[in-house]
């Protein structure tokens, strides 16, 4: 069968019990997932209207009407669905699978007779089908339905919605390539190619993979498609503001073994990205995949947040140049960490090297779980590390960045996007390769899998984040001739491992830390510090220049008005003190906080914008929070990084 | 005759044979009048084509062809012939003012048989004369043409371009007002109040000063006149951007007297309110003049750049909210500081009180003279107060700050403002009233004036800012019973008055120091300090909390890569330490600069973003100039405000 269908523990066998994730985890099933489908339905009250049923049923010839919404409002549809597939995974539900299959069913008949599927230009451009790539979001919206596809067979055996979508994969892989007689486009939001690999792996139709790699090559070759396409006389601008296109934008400035720096926007620069690591690996690709490398390094050694947060322009929501990482009007978009996420395992999975799931393990820990409230009805696009909400203004520079998370969004991309990742986050916990199991996230489960045909239970136990003793109780009827390789995080300090209770030596290969033997029945239990830890930026960031944040293992805290006051810019602090750490148990479900001494500038009473008089600092204390909890109390004032002294 | 036609002394009288600003002076009529020229004809090659000559030929009738440029293209020929208007009271110019004459009468022959001049409307838009007052600036290119008539006039006694612009404005009058047969509406940019101002005071017609009034006392009156016209059949969008409109924008949302706050637009916001203080004068107006000093204060003390610059958003161009003062994002527009420069040199006249100079030579010493290199070739619109020059990048939230002036924009609206404000410099340095004479800026002239019709001869020497001694030299044929009053400025320390070389008493009145006698062939000195200090902004000031700025008395310093390297905001300064200030003769054509000891953060060697190490400091030295000179050397960083140790 295929090579890496293999490596991930299929998610139906990976039960997560996890304390940290698991408040976030039942939001999708609970709250997430009805919500969602009430506002599909247009069922929900006060926010912008979805029309995203109402468009499939229009354009499979069961309603009157015009299409609304976006280009791509079909892909709300197709995230709803992947994500019900993902929840299937957990738990069976007869219920839920009856409006999936219903939904599916009518997805079927709103497919036309050779296979397309867009309710958008089946509605309301049917002669203008693939003459707008750059701004039409239909090799996009295919992408998402093709996930949606694989997803819900996955979970579930039924083939129907992978039929719909490999019929319209036949069309696109008959539309597009190098042959004469077909289109030598390629997508302006890169997401087909990705999921053709995941529809090939689960397939085994080669064609599907042929045609993502057909769409990663012909990239940027030659004269811009997107350029050209402009020029055409079919070309029907859709987006106003794509006017003077700038190719960077969509990563096509050059062909893509060419590019070195992370350009345009972020969230389709890192699904590019994803699909490259892929298609690496398929075709032992060693060039493209140092490209890969080449591509991941200058993101995280030179354009990401400590958050594990990517895009430093509001304006593109795209990368800009080395070190510009301004935090107080990034945009820092929530898909784009769940898209360096989705590359960085890729790479992980790929190299088998432990380092790269350091940048994951930072961006799901803190801007994936900012990007949603904890009771799952409110999120955010933008992941500011600095906000003052009076200057967060509608019409200025700032006006991307929200101090409060939004109820639903008209181009709706993160909250389903949280979702399916949240649903699906077994992916990240481990892979396998032959006898080897590698351990990534320290994420409680409960997980069947085999290797060598013996089958086993692993049991992993932990209190991480607040604790570093991570548990393996290995369960099986027969002996298990196996590697246990668990990653080293960069901040653990003094790592062990102890089998059955006794402390091992074990190999260290690419940051994991490598156990091997004869299991069954055992114990192997990883034991860390990772203490809290003031972090600097490297001196070429000017924006956080003479500042610190306060880490603790993948956990970036912050300071939030409701603790400190107001004006947290006028808070300094000694970095020679020891970071005092506590638990709350009343706070976040539990959570620890930190607690430092700190100077804070004196308030003064006159009215004067500027003086000679140097301004008193007054000693005080402050606490700081885990930054993937800011803007669960009281609207006020957050900062990431704090002034030293 | 007219109240104020005398308070100021008239431009012609003053000839300023300044050290520090004659350089910028002599540009405008060696460099910039003709080059500006050339651009009005379209004679330079590799910039936007200006088509200004051309639509009012077209207009006229004399040639064939459409029109060409913005909306409001016709006040570059408006803003050039100002210039020249004031450049001919230092000398007349018989070839220049042929070609000033020749214009004059084109544009008189593009006027139409009604009055009504302005060539896009009457080549492209004939039938929607009046119909688009929220975009189409019909009232603001009347106000600069009537600006320009004026002072055309001034200098020449040539009447025929006040006469076409009387037609114009009174076409206006008779077109605006509460009349029920009239339009009840006001302009989208203000500008047409101040002019109405300024044509009443040269012609006694008090209409036109009635008109004004009305304008300024409709504006924002019940239900919002743009938000009205737009639902209107002849209604014809012209900037897309201008959908859903926000009131703000044009401080349309309240009636002028309840605004409390600067809002919108920076440029709109300070062209008001200087016709709010011409019309709070003219009609003794006490509660207008509150108004007026309501939102100078909450510029003064909230809004404002230490550089006198103001508008913190790039987007619009607007003011944001108070102690939003962001660096390096700003747009802090040149031509907003001269309209705050405008206003408050009316308040200060109006009030007698020199305090609100303080802030006019704060804008004209350092952002007016940002706005122009020093070989009058190239301007900035936007006036950072911190750039880094590889993230001023294009299609990114900074993408309005340019790191190095540009040569000439497709809206012109900056450059052509600063040439008429360098040639117009004399109208900041005095005012008088009845026997009084106040002197507010310390700027080299030469002036002809009387006292209760005593001539005399004014000849103030000085090398300010440089030095802070400033001599007045009276001569003429007669006894002067007179007051002389000089402005005590924020930062002088020590200030002192000498007659005839011995220290007299003064009396100090808002900020004057007053002398009065008899003056007859007599020298007054005037001497301070006002060594370089360290400010602080106010701690509500986020962006510049643990930072101090470089000032001495007018001149805000800055520090430049080509000085200090790359990286400034690395830079840390110990402000217990005495400023060395040295006059370097080579520098910007003579200069003071300061001179600090400093810490840098070493550059690490190695790649990582984000370390718990903590990066070293060095000793070394910093070099500051004058904000002013910044950017006319080689490309590099800029930094106002440095981070205190």
């Amino acid at each position: 069968m295929m090579k890496h269908a293999n490596s991930d523990i299929n998610l139906k066998n990976i039960i997560i019990s996890d304390k940290f994730w698991n408040k976030y985890i039942k939001l999708v099933k609970e709250v997430i997932i009805p919500y969602q489908w009430d506002i599909l339905n247009d069922r929900i009250e006060n926010i912008e209207t979805s029309h995203c049923i109402s468009n499939f049923k229009i354009a499979a010839g069961e309603a009157e009407g015009e299409f609304h919404g976006a280009v791509f409002q079909d892909t709300d549809v197709a995230k709803w669905l992947e994500a019900v597939g993902f929840v299937l995974n957990f738990e069976r539900d007869e219920n839920l699978e009856k409006i999936a299959d219903e939904t599916i069913d009518l997805i079927g008949r709103a497919q036309q007779k050779d296979g397309y599927l867009n309710t958008y230009f089946t509605i309301k451009e049917p002669d203008l089908r693939w003459t707008n790539l750059m701004e039409g979001h239909e090799l996009y919206t295919a992408g998402h339905m093709i996930e949606a596809a694989v997803a819900y067979y996955e979970a579930t055996g039924k083939r129907k919605f992978l039929d719909i979508v490999c019929r319209f994969a036949d069309l696109i892989c008959n539309t597009f390539g190098n042959d004469e007689n077909k289109i030598h486009g390629y997508p302006g939001h890169q997401e087909i190619e990705l999921a053709l690999v995941k529809l090939y792996r689960v397939t085994g139709k080669k064609e599907y993979l042929n045609t993502a790699k057909y769409f990663i090559d012909i990239r940027g070759q030659g004269e811009n498609y997107f350029l050209k396409e402009e020029k055409s006389e079919k070309y029907k601008r859709i987006f106003p503001e794509f006017a003077n296109y700038d190719t960077k934008y969509s990563q096509s400035h050059i062909p893509v073994r060419q590019q070195k720096t992370a350009e345009g926007h972020a969230v389709r620069a890192v699904y590019m990205y994803s699909a490259m690591a892929d298609l690496a690996d398929e075709f032992n690709d060693t060039e493209l995949l140092e490209v890969c490398d080449t591509l991941w390094n200058n993101i995280v050694n030179k354009r990401m947040y400590i958050t594990g947060s990517i895009g430093s322009s509001g304006l593109l929501e795209r990368f800009t140049t080395d070190y510009d990482l301004p935090n107080d009007c990034n945009y820092s978009e929530t898909c784009a960490s769940i898209g360096l996420s989705m590359f960085g395992k890729r790479m992980a999975n790929i190299k088998k090297d432990a380092s790269y799931m350091d940048t994951v393990e930072r961006a799901l820990y803190n801007t994936l779980l900012s990007g949603i409230a904890m009771d799952g009805k409110s999120f955010f696009y933008v992941n500011p590390l600095e906000v003052w909400p009076e200057n967060c203004m509608e019409r200025t520079s700032k006006e991307h960045v929200k101090p409060v998370r939004q109820t639903w969004f008209g181009v709706a991309c993160c909250p389903p996007n949280i979702t399916r990742t949240l649903a699906s986050l077994g992916q990240y916990i481990y892979f396998k390769e032959e006898n080897q199991i590698y351990t990534n996230l320290f994420i409680s489960n409960t997980t069947k899998t085999q290797i060598n045909n013996i089958h086993f239970t692993l049991n992993l136990i932990t209190n991480f984040p607040w604790e570093n003793k991570i548990k393996f109780e290995i369960t099986g009827e027969d002996e298990t001739n196996a590697i246990f390789a668990f990653r080293i995080p960069n901040y653990a300090k003094n790592f062990q491992v102890k089998l059955n209770n006794k402390n091992v030596e074990y190999k260290i290969e690419n940051s994991y830390a490598k156990l091997s033997g004869i299991f069954k029945n055992d114990v192997i239990e990883i034991e860390f510090d990772a203490p809290a830890t003031f972090i600097y930026a490297n001196p070429e960031v000017r924006a956080d220049s003479g500042k610190v944040a306060l880490v603790k293992g993948p956990i970036v805290y912050c300071l939030e008005e409701v603790d400190n006051g107001k004006n947290l810019s006028s808070i300094f602090i000694d970095t020679t003190q020891k970071i005092k750490c506590n638990f709350d148990s009343d706070l976040f479900n539990g959570s620890e906080v930190l607690e430092l001494s700190a100077h804070k500038i004196k308030q003064t009473e006159n009215n004067i914008l500027y003086s000679d008089v140097k301004p008193e600092k007054l000693k005080t204390t402050v606490k700081a929070v885990p930054y993937c909890y800011w803007g669960n109390r009281k609207t006020g004032e957050m900062s990431v990084w704090i002034k030293e002294i």
